[in-house]
């Protein structure tokens, strides 16, 4: 495979940026948008590297990419069939590897259609900007709300933006995602007293106070959706409890639990329901709640369907809006008041062993990028 | 305080014999059962010394004191108010030390005991037998469990044995141990299909899948026990799931959960059941046992009203027999076939910071031992 989308959607692979580290992908980058004239602002905050660049004048149109340079960990690396920061192709065009899907192959495509369109129309009206962050993945504090902070402190305007998350379900091109859900997490300690196992009696075992809890919260219907957001959901992403040791009754039990929620629900619905189910447990229970984003929406409009008619042209696809799956860094980009979707490669296999992604969608989704930047900057 | 079995008690708690390291203990009891005729054996096997040693003759009957030289660490020693490998009686006679009660005291009392006995009657019918060791709070791999195995092989007939660990409980004779419950060990693994948060349908949690079990395995009553032993109890020991991240759906929830059971229940009656709620609930899992011991019972008889009458003479406390709390080496030496009970001092501080012993109590227990060992070799 010689084209340089996957070249570079490689390259990036290569670098094992596990959240919130950018090991050396926004640097490749720069190097590619440098010579082309893009102003590069590198925006570091702790741990975190931002990228904010943009190419052309802000009297006309800016329509900015976002993505992330940073993945998830790997997992267990026994059980991929690469290792999982190496690249590899297979003899279907199956690239491999950590963040191949979510969401270097879309970082590679929006560099490598800005490339081609700012060298094929190097006085474009308007602006093409990025806002790449190394922290997507883990807390996304000082990543994309803080770029975006800076540029509403600036005034800065953004008309469209297109974040190059993974959008696609099971055939590329098959889902734009023009909003999200919201997303609440629960850290919950459940106390006990820690004891010896042969003495129940003397100890208080808390995964045993939690049981009749967590049956409830796993069995509870949150809402049923409604006409743009399908229904809330609530997943346990860490239990722990326990000493190591196989006579001894834990003092504590962690939960963290997450809600995926529809605009049925408010956060503070979703808290007091949780709080109701854990005090007629009769729990004694610390819980912290972190909200990362409320839920958002983008209608349709020029964006999606500058975006529905590229998609058409390329893949003969008919594409849908949605507002299902994860947060994403659009919450954030909300708050410039543009429009905002996520359009990108096929999700299924991200965060999971044997990440993988079709190159062949990777050139196509250069090429509907490149058409999108024509039909909204040109026109 | 000039009492031989309290300055052998010190002597004892001197050594710092952290398990299963045995320091120089086995060499002073073998230095005061040597001259007295002992026939004495040691069989060390890796890092555990193990004494085993009888006097007189094995067509009568063998009465076998069992006793481990080894203690648990002393813990955070600023806690203690004397150094806890230098033993310190304080003004109201009590002796404080790591081992003082767990179980150094019992086994002063039981060499003290048969030196007396010994002394006063060298003719005596019978054995007086001992097996210690110093592997019985870690592993307990290497000490008594492989005696015993060797004394099977030889063919060795007990009859009675006295396990000299602390089984009082609030006063002094108030408690003898007379078995214990078995103790089986589940180790279990829930395989689910890791993913994102976001898109819980491409994954399966596992945290969700063992919510009902936990529930089930929590809520059922495994036994109501029986006239010897309490109900048989189920405590989870360890449960962790999650990858650390907030938004990642495990893909594996890894659960320890032990039982406590009683005569009324089999090691293989508890694993069926265990399978059934499982297989009900329709769950991929991994299951692994393992048992540490059988429950085993001593029914009132010859030894334990040998031993209640000789605390009664000697304490006036109407002692009960007792099946609660952990396993010990009673376990293994069951196997002999033989009657075995625990008794010894009060158990409230062992394994504990200021762990001690009243040295009255250790002068009345070895007074206890020669009694027993009058009634049941004499008779």
């Amino acid at each position: 495979m010689t084209e340089p989308v996957i070249a570079l959607t490689k390259a990036l692979i290569a670098e094992k940026s596990i959240s919130p580290d950018d090991k050396n992908c926004q640097q490749i980058i720069i190097d590619r948008l440098k010579p082309l004239g893009f102003v590069i602002e590198e925006v570091n905050i702790g741990n975190t590297k931002n990228l904010w660049a943009y190419h052309g004048d802000s009297t006309g149109k800016t329509l900015m990419f976002a993505g992330h340079t940073d993945v998830v960990p790997a997992g267990d690396e026994s059980k991929w069939n690469c290792p999982p920061f190496e690249p590899t192709i297979d003899k279907n065009g199956i690239l491999y590897g950590r963040g191949a899907a979510d969401m270097k192959s879309g970082v590679a495509a929006m560099v490598c259609a800005a490339e081609s369109f700012v060298k094929k129309y190097p006085e474009h009206a308007g602006r093409v900007a990025f806002l790449i962050t190394s922290d997507e993945e883990a807390d996304a504090s000082d990543g994309t709300v803080k770029v975006v902070d800076l540029l509403i402190k600036r005034q800065e305007h953004i008309d469209y933006c297109i974040v190059g998350e993974p959008s696609s379900d099971s055939v590329f091109g098959d889902q734009i995602k023009n909003g999200r859900r919201g997303s609440l997490t629960a850290n919950l300690v459940v106390h006990g007293i820690q004891g010896h196992v042969a003495y129940p009696h003397l100890a208080d075992n808390p995964v045993h106070r939690f049981a009749p809890v967590l049956n409830e919260l796993v069995a509870t219907v949150w809402d049923n959706g409604n006409q743009y957001f399908p229904q809330t959901t609530m997943q346990v992403a860490n239990i722990n409890g326990g000493t190591g040791a196989e006579n001894v009754v834990p003092g504590e039990l962690s939960v963290q639990f997450n809600f995926r929620y529809s605009s049925e629900l408010t956060d503070e619905m979703i808290k007091s329901k949780v709080d109701a189910i854990l005090q007629k447990h009769n729990l004694n229970y610390t819980l912290n709640w972190r909200l990362s984003g409320q839920p958002f929406l983008t209608p349709q409009g020029e964006l999606t369907d500058a975006t529905a008619s590229a998609i058409k042209a390329f893949t003969q696809v008919d594409t849908k809006l949605s507002t299902s799956g994860g947060t994403s860094d659009g919450r954030f980009i909300a708050k410039l008041g543009c429009q905002v979707i996520e359009f990108g490669v096929i999700n299924k296999t991200i965060h999971k062993v044997n990440e993988n992604v079709n190159c062949q969608d990777i050139i196509t989704l250069q090429a509907i990028y490149i058409d999108i930047l024509e039909k909204l900057l040109l026109a």
